[in-house]
């Protein structure tokens, strides 16, 4: 996984650990352009459109970028399609799929954001509010891949889409309101096996064979990346054509051309990403025990670990320039008073500890963790311990040093404590 | 658990949810006195002094309120001292106990915060800023009693705290700089079992017998709350005189009188707390599947139930008023695209679904989590998914509401992102 590091060279880690200081995000704009192309290439039969979910990683310099270079975007609440918005995206490349009909959902689509109602109560709400208006749905078609349950997102034990037995009642609420649903989504997880995609293909184009007017389907998810050796990406090309090919064959059957979207994530920002650290304890608990390095980042940075026992890869920068031969077992952990604070665990078990070899590191070296640019940033415990929110920062195409984010102040991160007797009467 | 929400009665809840609006955490401060006067009680042989873990719930009128009944504070890093600082508190009152040896240490030490070394490096740093100075060192006697691995702080897969054997180590560095260990402490973890206790206690004093001049044994940890039916607190009168005892025996063995100091950050804030959302869906996956009520909260505002499979008791207020007989089994999900946004998990099993039986409930209904004071809002997914932080409300003594954090709006959000080309020359 040694090239997931490449575009932090050692003295780019340096400088910016002596800049920004550690910890902090690093993204590689190039590695951005190079999965957004990747994407913008997936094979399809007719129209096409890819969304980036951006509660991968939602700062306003990547979603611009991705704009530039011709992505929509997927909101996954009313919150994120206006936080788009003010950032600069415009309203009508934003589609939101939310579990919560937003409060403010006439503003949004006055200026122009699509909506996909994900349950009955989401379309009738959405009727009673808009009537005569199109529509597009989310459908769980019974069937999920995720790579494990709590990102499988299809199936039994999914809340997410309206489940494919409802179908008649979508119709009746549809009729009600004078609705015309235009596009159906669909979306089954993470996986990245081609058989999955083209059950799930097959299902989701049965789904539409009952609604005449739809002219787009959606296939969410399942844009997997490696993020070990051990891991396996979904392989765009492989799953893009068994997509092309079901479409095709749907006309052939239908005389439908449907335009297809896709909605990727993680594989647009993960590997763009890096986790900058520095080692700061080296402690043992004896010969029957471990040795434990110990960051100065943790569980409240980047949680995904703590949270699902993913595993992230490693680089030691040695602070005096030499990676020495010698190997060591370490344990690495967070700086968090909780002992769950541990990057390397039993992969996809939070609970187990799996020290790792490392070159053998010294305190005051850097400590770096790759495919940090999905759900990382996004999706930490901010100000767990009380340690302030990190900075972000990019290296532009140009080799240029921009700060996306700064770090947080310990007043920011109480600004909005106040003291302050409501009136409720 | 019904006694949980008491302090949220049906009008109160109503009266919140339109003032300050759902979700939003609820505490309630004679809870929270109530569990102060507990923990103050603590029996002791000789000296005593109670520390509130403040990363179990760090808002500054929680942090006043324990200053003024008398408590101390104990931060886990160098930032929540600062912030207890910067709202008040008396430096003289706070004990740092950190992974992460904070960079201004000398300005916190000058100011009058206490110091507690939980490694060598740490110890030699100390030592090397502060030569001849007094010391608290954190030993790890080699025993643990967390609730699951994720919680246990102590014994070999423990990072936390000078391994026992070390203690020689310790005495060379204590000498090179002069330094003089008057406290020691232990933690370990947050088990309920007297007989654990009695282990640490003694293991914890054998260590005592080897720093002449140590008046003050800190035992961290274990005092747990149960936050469902079958959970068992730790009765501290049971295990205080454990503690005592072993105080009294060291006192007549060696003639030192031991003042005693503890740690408890879940007891004295959980049960003061509730998280208040409303039900806002009803979905189904049909009669192989589950029915799943749907919150406007989610893994954003509570993280501790994906993160280890934490139940938290459950009360619903029906819009009407009207709790019916009528009894549903139901699967309650939060609002994230996250499948693993679940709060009915198996209990410890993050990834396995229970779902349980409540009155039957309709969209509207208010949904309150109990028992969610400590490690809910201080240990959340911030901004995932881009719901905004939510508020903090008191009910005080005299009944009056008492805003303690303001809803976060999306400029809070994005404000510190920005587009700043860094000078790295």
């Amino acid at each position: 996984m040694e090239k997931v590091f490449e575009f932090l060279t050692p003295e780019r880690a340096f400088k910016l650990a002596k800049t920004v200081g550690t910890p902090t995000y690093i993204y590689d704009e190039g590695e951005l352009c190079h999965a957004a192309k990747d994407v913008l290439n997936f094979p399809h039969a007719f129209g096409f459109k890819a969304r980036y979910a951006i509660k991968a990683n939602p700062n306003a310099y990547i979603l611009r970028l991705f704009d530039k270079l011709g992505l929509h975007f997927d909101a996954s609440s009313g919150y994120e399609a206006e936080r788009a918005m003010l950032v600069g995206i415009n309203p009508e490349k934003i589609q939101i799929t939310a579990q919560e009909y937003p409060k403010n959902l006439k503003y949004l689509l006055e200026k122009g954001v699509l909506f996909n109602a994900t349950s009955c109560l989401q379309l009738e709400m959405f009727g009673n509010e808009f009537p005569g208006k199109e529509v597009s749905i989310r459908v769980n078609p019974g069937i999920g891949s995720g790579h494990n349950n709590r990102t499988n997102v299809g199936g039994l034990s999914s809340s997410f889409g309206i489940w494919h037995e409802w179908i008649p009642e979508v119709k009746k609420i549809a009729e009600k309101y004078g609705l015309t649903v235009t596009k159906l989504h669909t979306h089954i997880g993470s996986g990245s096996d081609p058989k999955t995609w083209e059950k799930v293909v097959n299902l989701s184009l049965n789904a539409v064979k009952k609604f005449p007017h739809v002219h787009t389907l959606n296939l969410g998810g399942g844009y997997k990346i490696a993020r070990t050796a051990t891991e396996k990406s979904t392989d765009l090309l492989v799953i893009g054509l068994t997509v092309k090919k079901a479409f095709e064959t749907f006309y052939k059957e239908t005389g439908r051309k449907l335009d297809l979207e896709i909605e990727p994530g993680t594989y647009l920002v993960a590997k763009a990403g890096i986790l900058l650290s520095k080692i700061i304890d080296k402690v043992s608990t004896g010969k029957d025990g471990y040795t434990f390095l110990k960051l100065d980042t943790g569980m409240n940075d980047m949680t995904r670990t703590t949270l699902y026992g993913a595993i992230h890869p490693v680089k030691i920068y040695p602070a005096n320039g030499i990676l020495p031969k010698e190997k060591e077992t370490v344990v690495v952990v967070g700086h968090c008073c909780e002992s769950g604070d541990i990057f390397t665990p039993v992969p996809g078990d939070p609970e187990g500890i799996l020290p790792i070899e490392l070159p053998k590191s010294r305190v005051g070296d850097l400590l770096a963790f790759g495919v940090a640019g999905a759900y990382c940033a996004s999706m930490s415990l901010i100000n767990y311990n009380s340690f302030p929110q990190i900075p972000e920062v990019l290296i532009a195409l140009d080799g240029k040093f921009i700060l996306l984010r700064k770090r947080q102040s310990l007043q920011d991160m109480i600004a909005l404590e106040c003291e302050e007797v409501l009136d409720l009467t």
